[in-house]
């Protein structure tokens, strides 16, 4: 189940970000690129700072034509996908919460400590978004819209102390990806936001 | 002689570089980075991805000689050589056709998969520029407006093509960059493009 | 007394990347992602070039408590410290000369070459900010504006001559960083920059 859950995130997030790209209005290159580096990106950041090279995507294959699919779904239909975006949401949402465990198991299968695992949680879940942003020549939304990649850190420290109890690890994975999506939908339906870096500035 | 077209390229690329960063009015160093990206950042990226560290320059020292040359040429002669832009597009070309080859073969050396090597052909050949852009603050002109990656591509899967035929590697090589370098010719005379996102969206 | 000024130049790189980040506007992520990339961005991709992953702050957490303690100075006395720039300028100035010894350090200790570590030891004091100005979407201020990278490559080149002579390593580390922050700190005095890449051209 949780391979078709990694399936279903990187088509969500590549067809997420060839629809920047189309409003972008890039050609067809530009807009694959950053339907890949939307979906891959976060994965390939965390593969390089790890060490783990040549990055996932060389021997996993399988990603790039999913990607490509997403590639083409997002050309032919853009404008009935636009209107899906609620839809796309939730599994965007999905995409979240599968990525950032992703990240958290690259972690320890490395014997990283539970902060750095938390790190590449986070980065393998919204720096594809950041990646994607700098190309478009946009501040990254992440750092100042939606309360997107805070999740992922809350997730992770969710996983971390579950992992504690005698859990199992099924349910470990379940609950904490559970939490993160849950989390999200609520935090969006209610229009949460973290607040600016100016929390604590008297206004004058 | 592949070995010159190498350094002619890296040339080419770097005064290409320099000039640009010469037009947003940097100053040397900002000159001096660009065009050092412009001409290794594709190879360096490359590199990253499949894990061959220290990166290529590190060891090939030469390059940089060969950047640093193309900077002081840009300095001084950067009027001479706006005008020169006719000339050095088909050294640029030159540059593209046996830059994919290199990628190719760093791939091929690190036995992946030929999709792979020609994704590493495209960003060897085409994405110092990408990050030339985005130093500067631009979208990547290469994804919305020339018809540059794309040639990398088509050049990269006539490789494995003709490959599967009984041509020597000397020809094979000579045909896919040859292939690729006409191609950008005709394709720049005759004004080609890639469509855009949108080209399958009706115009309402 | 080295590592102590290792810690303070982090804290200070952390702190004036959280107020340029709290200056753009940008959430509480958002401003710790660029206290982050402030203080360790230069290290990192340092660490990434010559393939020594993990990169280092994955191993010595301490850099993480270190940019977290800015952040949470920056955002409780932003105003203050505001004030304070040109106190802090002298830290960040400190920085600049021990993260450049730092970088030659990480080169000698993979047997790079002379220029290489040079290089090196540009990128970890100077490239932080480089990313930090691409994710505030600005054209990197190192490029146009302060004679900044350019006292980390005449300091890497000072070290080299004077490694030849017979002086103690402490005397090279303190003779090195010393010169490049005395060198600053006259350099901002008397308003020095570098001149723009048109230098040679006639104005007509």
């Amino acid at each position: 189940m949780f391979e078709y859950l990694d399936i279903i995130g990187t088509l969500v997030f590549a067809i997420s970000g060839a629809l920047t790209a189309i409003y972008k209005k890039m050609d067809l290159f530009g807009v694959y690129v950053i339907a890949f580096v939307t979906a891959l990106g976060g994965g390939t950041l965390r593969d390089i700072l790890i060490g783990q090279t040549p990055v996932g995507w060389m021997h996993h294959t399988q990603y790039i034509y999913i990607i490509t699919a997403g590639f083409f779904l997002s050309i032919l239909f853009n404008r009935y996908l636009d209107k899906l975006r609620k839809s796309l949401f939730l599994f965007d949402t999905i995409g979240l919460g599968v990525f950032t465990l992703i990240g958290i198991e690259k972690g320890l299968q490395h014997e990283l400590s539970p902060m750095i695992c938390i790190v590449l949680g986070t980065l393998t879940a919204s720096f594809g978004g950041v990646i994607r942003d700098i190309l478009c020549n946009e501040i990254p939304v992440l750092f100042h819209k939606e309360i997107y990649a805070t999740l992922c850190i809350v997730g992770g420290i969710l996983f971390f102390l579950l992992q504690k109890t005698s859990i199992s690890k099924e349910m470990l994975y379940i609950c904490t990806s559970g939490f993160i999506i849950l989390f999200r939908l609520v935090a969006v339906k209610y229009n949460w936001s973290l607040p600016a870096g100016t929390i604590f500035v008297k206004k004058s």
